[in-house]
Order: C-alpha cells, then structure tokens, then sequence
C-alpha cells in the first residue's frame, strides 16, 4: 500500500461488460415503464455521494416486490450481467457505481413498514423504509430505531454497509441490530436468515454475512431490526474545549469508565464555524462534545454529572443544556448538517470523507497527528467524529478543477489509514469498503482473509453479476 | 420433520474415514507424546455432554501453539483425515464427537491470556482459556467479562458455538462481544479476522461468521471479546410464583419495558427442589425466578423496586435479596450445579437437553404447553430459562436401559421444537446444532438458507475435514 502521487490509483478500475440488448427487452417485457433506459434516470442511479465517477448502468428497475427483484436477478443471471441494488444514493464510497456495467435495481419503493411487533421490540421492514420513515412509523409504541448515520439512509442501504452513526456507542451498529433478513441471491431465489429470537446458535450466521456485503452477495428484500423503549428521560449538553486532545481525552476516559452515554460527537472549531453559519447557530467556535444522555431521571442525572466532572477535569467549559426536544433537535439537526454545512463553505467543491476506527485508548494518538498533517496541507476540511467509538470522519473539500488537491487529500487519508491500521484500528468503521479502500482492506485484514472473503464471494455468486467491483477485485 | 417412532434417527450416522497409518506416523513424528493413540483418552476426546456416542477419533494431538495447530490440520488435510477441535469438552450437542473419524485437536494447553487491554476494555486469549480463568486474569483491572454459559467452558468453544448464557439479556451473546480472531483454516494456513476497534464495515464479518460455525470452517487459536467495568452495584434478589406462568409474564413485562436487568432467570418448583437437595438450600419449593441488577446503586435500586412491583402484580411474593457476594455466589452456584442436581436425582441417567428461543412475547406459550406435556409425559426433568432472552432448557432425565424413553423425551423435544419454530423462534438458543438439530435446522432455516450454508462449507473446506458430519449432512 504505496501513498498516492497521481490520480492514476484513484479513478474506479472501469470494466464494463456488455449489455445485451435481449436483456433489456426482457426486462421491458417483465416490468413496462418501471424498467427505464432515460439516460437522466440511468445517471441519477450511477453515482452516489463518493467523488468517483463511472458510466450509468444500462437500465434502470424500480422493484415494487421481492418477486420482481428475483425476476430482474434471475435476467441478469441468465446473460451474466451485474446487478446494482439502489436504495436512496447515500453512500459515501461508490457502492452505486456501475464499473462494470448492469443494471441497477431501485428499490426504494418498496417502502412499506411490515410489521411493527411492539411486545417483542422489533420491527420488519423492506430495504426501501428510510430510518426516519421507520422511526415515524413506531413513534406511537413508545419504541424507537437508535441507528442513525446522519443521512436518511434507507434501512437496506444500512444494512448492506453496516451502517452506524451517533448512537453506536450506546445501542450498537447494525451488525448488532439486525436479527433478520430476506435476501435474494445470485441466482435470484428468495432466502431467510435469521429469527425474531433475540438471539440463536442455528448454523452458520448467514444475516452478519450478509450486513455489511455491500450488495455483493444478494439483493436485502426485507430486513427485521430491534427497536429501544424511548428513554423515560433524554438530556442533550455542549461543552466546549480549549483543544481537541482536550475533548477526545475526556471522551476517553467517559467511556472507561462505563457511563452509558448514548451519544458522543466531536466537532472541532473549523467545522462549528460552518455549522454556525449554515445553521444559523452561535455554538462557541471551539472543539466542542455534543451529548445525549438517555436513562430514567436519575440515571441520567447521574451519567450528566459525571462527565460534567470529567470534562471540567480538561478544562470543558461552558456546559449547555438541551432538555426540551425542540433545542435538541436543533443540535442534532445541525450536527447532521455539518457536511452540507461544509460544502457550502465552498461552493461547488467535491469531499473525500475519511472512517477510519481505532480502539479507545488510541483515539488520541491517531486523531492529532492526522489535524496536525490536514492543517500543514492547507486543505479545507471539517471533522466530526463518533469519538465514543473512536471513530471520525475528516472530510476534506476539494476543488474538482485541481486534481492536485485530490492527490493531497488522498495522501492524507493514506497517512491517516495506515496510522489507524497500526493502531490496531480498521480503514473503514462505518461507510464501507467499495471502490475507496480496497487495497486499504488488503493490509487490514491481511491477504488471507480477503482471499476467504473472494472464494465465499466465487462460491454464492459464480457468475459475479452482485455488485461486481466492491470490497475486492475479482 | 416427523416426529420420532424409534431410535433410528437418534443415532448419529457414523461413516468413519480412513486414517491412514501414515497420518499417525507423521504425527507422532511432528509431535512426539504430545501425540496420544491411548484408547483411554481417545475416548475421552470421543465424547461430550450429550447422549450421543461413536467410536473415538484415532489419535489426539495436544496442541500448544497456533503452529501447532496448523501443522496438524496440514498433516490432516493432505491425508484428507477429518479434525474435530476440543477444548474442556462440555458441548451438548455432540460437537466433539468423531462420526466421521479423524483426529482431535485438543486446545486446553493453549490457555494463555495473551493481553489485557483494560484501557480498550478488551483482552485476547488463546482458546483453551476457560471464562472463569478469563475472569480470574481480568479481576485486578476492576473489568470482566460477562458471558457464562454455567459451565467452566473454553473461550474457544462458547466462540465455537455462539455461547451466551445467564447475563446474555444485559451483555449479548458470543455473537456480539467477540471482536476478532485468529483462525486455522481447512488448509492449515493462518488468517486474522475483526481488529480491536469496537466497530468496522471493512468487508466480510468473517468474525460473525467463525462463531457458532462449530469447527467446521476452522479451528480458532485465538480471541478478542470484550470487557466491561465491574458495576459499581450488584444485587440479586430471589422470587417465587404461585405459578409457572406468573413467573414468566413478570419476565415478559420487565423487557418490555426496557429494564436493564442483568440476569432473569426461571427456575420450575422441580428443579428448586432439586438444588435445594444438591446444595444444601432452603429455598421455597415453587417456580422462582433468580434476578441481578447491575449499576449504580441508585439505578440498582430503581431497577429492583420496579421489578419487584412487577413480580407482585403476578402473585411473586418472598422477594429475598443477596447483596453480599458471599449470599450471591451461593444462589449462582446453586443456579449453575441445577444439571448436576438434576443428574444426582436419577442416578445413572443420561441427560436430553432442549434449547429452544422464542420472541419474548411467545414465551408463555411456547413454555407452559410444553410443561404440560413433559409432566404427562411422566418422564423426570429439569426446566431453567434464561428466560429474559426468551430461551429455556428441559432437561429429561433418561434411564439408559430404557429407550423408550429416550424415544418419550426426542418426541417432547420435537414438539417444543415445532412449537417454537411456529412462534417464530429457533431451536437452539445457545447450544448449537451439532448433531442433534440437523433436521430442526432445516425447518426453522429453509432448504434454501442451509444449501448456502454448504456452499459456503464446501468452498473453504473442500475436503470436508473440519468437524465433518456436523449442522448439516454434506
């Protein structure tokens, strides 16, 4: 894993196998005007929200069932073309991007809330479902979805990328949330993994093979998660810190200590400054935690006071509180928005988001070095982080007409990686591999294991049409 | 899946391999005496805790390093000799048993703490390390490790099998406090999987995939779990029911409503009777359920007083409380001797445990049906639940000479079973299937999920030599 010095590396491998015209026939024949060829449909489906770029897929289906994600896989299969499923575009990693030709299979409208079961605290849903849909749906059970990766992801999408997001360090990711699944597979039929038991030990764990495939092993058609009892009470608080070591020490030792806290972001002082200003805030343009704190009364009482304590040990300061749901929301709504906060900070510029995630007690280590290297590039950059997992994100705004700043950037991120992966931490906590960081997976987890995860790949999906070109060459 | 009429199906199939002559020469060659051929202890690596019998693997090899361990299988595999991993032997399901002959890998030298990450709250293990060993190791760090399945078993194995157990309904399972892995595939190579970040989407779960596979993919030298801090409260409290199903609809309401209860688990007026006989206790003669309460102590006590008013809204009266750890660790041993209370009840019989897991709201159902026909069935049995996680064990106490018996218990184990399946549950919470659940396994998962399963099987071991015969025929 050499540090980039062109783009060369950087530009998705394109290998785009042909469409055979019969396919697209059959496909109009089976689905009619849900099957479109409209170059502006087929380009809206063939990019995501990653700086890669590739030609659009050859056609597009907007699946309303399982029945017709099986059809279309089972054409495909039969002329040995890739399938790309499609759920809202969210993906940070070009997941969605048809390197190799195909289709893509939309299922975003397969968008209906299956079964709310309450008394078991779970839901099932089909891949369209965003989380937000998800969490409206149950919001009169008194129960909620915690995961929640910032963007409205679809519950497929998530699924597929092992998504996490701000309450991770509470409620788990959804490697820890999915009990099951419908899946179609490579050769179009229709399988089910997993139960509604909290927990089995029947066979190989088909559903965690599948969370996380990022589509190249089947088609999500259905997806069963747990829901939480909404807290009885839910605190949120600011606190300021004169460094970000400051921030991310106190993080650290919170998280040692075993305080429950649900929620755990670092913003530094650059991204508050974008985030005031894009959110209309006047948050103190310092690094900063922002906090949630979910439990009864007291309990929360008592984890608040806690890291009030901890904090002041580092010299956070002004400690805000955010009790009413309008003032959280608020908060949330402006963490969530600090991307689009950074975008607009310079307009017209491209991101290349970092996520990398290292064991607590190196958090410090591998995030000063990495602002340290982004300050000294003179990069524009913001950085958030779900800290209570050691995980960040570092998203650095690129000028698309200067393809030196991507290789800089990209050089960072490289730096940043390989510091991570020395530190017994992974290239990728929660955005996935994709295109991005193949080679990156290679020194992570070691030649071995990558050619494991390719002949389980070459033995469920022989004719490599699942999202062909993600993870791993093959 | 019919119901069993005799003893037919009860048999494991036994179709031994050969092992040639020349696999053992070589053997003893690599291993010397760390090499066993004695009929004595092959037969003791030939067996486990289930009722199951074959005849003994033809050699056993201790191992005493990952090196080891790989040199074994090589050696195996270039003869394609089957290997079945063994760690303390305290399997239910048959796991360690040689249908298909081979050889044992015994891992219970391996047993060293490799590294106590307190600061991560993580530690890495060889397989061979027991989890009261673990605990032992972890004590001065003021962290522990919360999985106990009752039995003093190794790290190896509860990975091996998805262990979980008592404190599953606060902790999780194997499944999800299992962070990487060091594994010897059916080649003999080495691979590494999952790092010590507490999240990653960096490709496969193959970490997920290991655990619970019980062999037959690879045999694991190694493991990361995690830890957690030790509560700063701990209660226990006892109650008992007028009945059965009290008992569970107290259980039923406390996880609906979200209490973070540690550990609830029933206890049938049988069993009390039992372990007050085996342990020397006075506890009331009456269905009961055995609660910890971890936290702090006033959220130790928020948790106990709701509960408590919980469990006398369904008659639970004589809530007795053990806060020292002395009165703690007496229930809990009295808890965990249950099976070996049960056994000295009926000298000399052999015991069948079920294992099923159902949705937390089919619990009543599933269980009270299933008491009825054990208690008319006549034969004698234990019953203890984990029951927060919807899980609970039958254990029918069989006289060997009698296989009528035998034949009674399978059919009450195979309409729990059925019954289960149909409440959307699974039929092995925390065993395994091993060779006891094979046809289970394909009702509860599907023709179709299970032909994945071999596939999967057949593309990393294409000699079919580790832990052959075992969760599905191949």
């Amino acid at each position: 894993m050499n540090a980039p010095t062109d783009l060369t590396h950087l530009v998705p491998e394109i290998n785009q196998r042909e469409v055979p015209s019969a396919l697209i026939d059959a496909l109009k024949a089976r689905f009619g005007e849900r099957c479109s060829t409209a170059l502006v449909v087929r380009e809206q489906h063939g990019r995501d929200e990653s700086s890669f770029q590739a030609p659009p897929p050859a056609a597009v289906v907007f699946a309303e069932s399982t029945d017709d994600v099986s059809a279309a896989v089972r054409l495909a299969s039969q002329y040995s073309v890739p399938v790309i499923p499609f759920g809202v575009g969210s993906s940070l990693e070009g997941h969605l991007l048809a390197v190799q030709g195909g289709i893509s299979i939309d299922v975003s409208r397969m968008n209906q809330v299956l079964a709310i079961d309450a008394d078991d605290l779970t839901v099932t849903v089909q891949p369209g479902v965003t989380r937000k849909q998800l969490n409206e749906a149950v919001k009169s059970t008194g129960l909620f979805f915690p995961i929640d990766p910032g963007a409205d992801a679809s519950i497929g999408g998530m699924s597929a990328t092992r998504a996490s997001g701000t309450n991770a360090v509470r409620y788990g990711t959804m490697r820890e949330n999915v009990l099951g699944l419908e899946v179609v597979t490579a050769s179009g039929d229709v399988i089910r993994t997993g139960t509604r038991a909290r927990k089995s030990s029947a066979g190989y764990d088909l559903t965690r093979l599948m969370v996380g495939s990022e589509g190249t092993l089947g088609v999500i058609t259905e997806v069963t998660v747990k829901l939480y009892p909404l807290p009885e009470a839910i605190s949120a608080a600011v606190c300021s810190f004169p460094s970000i070591e400051a921030a991310v020490r106190t993080t650290i030792q919170v998280i040692q200590l075993g305080v429950p806290i649900a929620r755990v972001e670092l913003i530094d002082h650059n991204t508050v400054r974008m985030v005031n200003a894009h959110s209309k805030l006047k948050l103190r343009e310092e690094p900063m935690l922002l906090m949630e704190f979910h439990g009864s009364p007291t309990g929360v009482k008592e984890q608040a006071e806690l890291v009030q304590e901890i904090a002041s040990e580092h010299g956070g300061n002004a400690f805000e509180w955010a009790s009413t749901p309008e003032e959280r929301t608020r908060l949330w709504t402006a963490r969530h928005n600090a991307y689009f906060a950074a975008v607009q900070s310079k307009p017209g510029c491209r991101v290349i988001s970092t996520d990398t995630c290292v064991p607590i007690s190196n958090l410090a280590d591998c995030l000063l070095d990495s602002v340290k290297e982004a300050d000294e590039s003179g990069i524009p950059y913001f950085l958030v982080g779900h800290v209570g997992d050691g995980n960040f994100h570092f998203g650095y705004l690129l000028d698309p007409e200067l393809p030196q700043e991507r290789i800089t950037a990209e050089k960072l991120n490289h730096q940043l990686v390989s510091r991570a992966l020395a530190l017994e931490g992974t290239c990728t906590g929660e955005h996935g591999v994709g295109l991005h960081k193949m080679d990156f997976l290679v020194t992570e987890a070691g030649a071995g294991a990558v050619e494991m995860m390719r002949t389980i790949k070459r033995a469920l999906d022989p004719k490599n049409i699942m999202n062909p070109g993600k993870i791993f060459s093959l």
